[in-house]
């Protein structure tokens, strides 16, 4: 796979490691946000304030890592001119971790959630929410798994994959919404496992933006607002 | 103020077209959103299914703008390898793109409201939000006009309007929260005014954006995820 990088051909071995560097420190932030996401589904699932208040706290490096790659990759392009797939993959990389930003942001949301207490009966509402939120956190290991490796294949499949986190996000706000129809006054706390919900949802359009830059990055195709069927097509032939 | 975009000191009469073009362009795309988003409040306002039919459909144009802005500004900086400040501004615009577009989603989403119909009760409901929309659609004409201008401090002021949004939407969520737990039976209804009053509170957050890339620009200065005291001793200093 390293070889469709296309890392190997420069002259430049110093311009070779820069890309290498910054590919790496995406990376890194990648599996700062999951680890933020992860531990805010656990300060939920067990009601643990200090590991929420650590989560809350943690968005902050996650903030400077994405200010600190964006400056490298536009010091890359403005120093070493690159051509058609580097500039590529700097511009990938710089839209990849706006969205992995965005994504720490809601894990910061949804460690709040473990920092309000919750009624023995409306904790039920969480275990469907953390149901969703392990499926969301797979989805996103595999697509920065897929980014560490601009596996293509993986990249459209996981495309596909978000269908299931809107229905499952779906079915879980039908599930909200009629328990404060039955219990009007636990509106305002079901309103934040709402918006934890959507939140979650918008993990899952997230990941799908990453694999959109994946496939731009190794096939040169910007496949975002048409249909599936044409993406396989475009991409495909 | 057009001599701070040190658009004319290029030896490359050509590249200073193509640059001008991008530029125009993007405020095409901003002048399309803002109609977009102008025609949606006035279908709710209205009632008026054709009129929300057609801020759905041109949603696809908003789309197709993106890319292909995206594209060009990717072809020049292969092309013409520009330096700092040119470069500053073809990754400015590729960011700003990117909120315009999702400032467009924002349209049709709130279009979608007009064509579900609500007892005379819950219209009022609709009047709050009617409200809140022209705000932020002032907000976003101001963001595009700074734009236009690159006009820091302008930028510096609609950066701190957000916060006034923010409140906005807060008191709008409150009375609303209030409607449900009135009247549960309208919780799915309400619920779809939510939604829309969520997005329009995240126009105002694109908008920041903005004029963050808009200071970026003009400055040099990533100014995202500071405080207001640093922004200021940041970039007027």
């Amino acid at each position: 796979m390293e070889t469709n990088l296309n890392l190997n051909k420069h002259i430049s071995g110093q311009f070779n490691q820069e890309l290498e560097f910054v590919r790496n420190q995406v990376l890194t932030m990648g599996g700062l946000v999951e680890q933020q996401l992860e531990d805010a589904i656990r300060a939920v699932h067990e009601r643990n304030a200090a590991l929420a208040e650590q989560v809350i706290e943690g968005d902050r490096k996650v903030n400077t890592m994405e200010v600190a790659i964006d400056e490298e990759c536009t010091r890359i392009i403005a120093k070493r001119q690159p051509a058609a797939s580097d500039l590529r993959l700097l511009l990938a990389i710089i839209k990849t971790i706006a969205d992995l930003e965005r994504i720490g942001d809601t894990a910061e949301r949804i460690a709040k959630i473990a920092l309000a207490s919750y009624s023995s009966q409306q904790a039920t509402l969480l275990v469907s929410l953390e149901s969703m939120a392990r499926h969301v956190l797979k989805m996103m290991r595999d697509t920065l798994d897929a980014f560490a490796r601009m596996d293509v294949d993986a990249a459209l499949a996981l495309h596909a994959e978000d269908v299931r986190v809107d229905r499952e996000y779906e079915s879980l706000f039908r599930e909200l919404m009629t328990y404060m129809m039955e219990d009007p006054r636990s509106i305002p706390k079901v309103m934040e496992v709402v918006w934890a919900a959507r939140a979650l949802e918008r993990i899952g359009d997230r990941c799908q933006n990453i694999c959109e830059y994946i496939i731009y990055f190794v096939k040169g195709k910007d496949i975002r607002h048409i249909s599936r069927e044409q993406i396989k097509k475009n991409v495909l032939e």
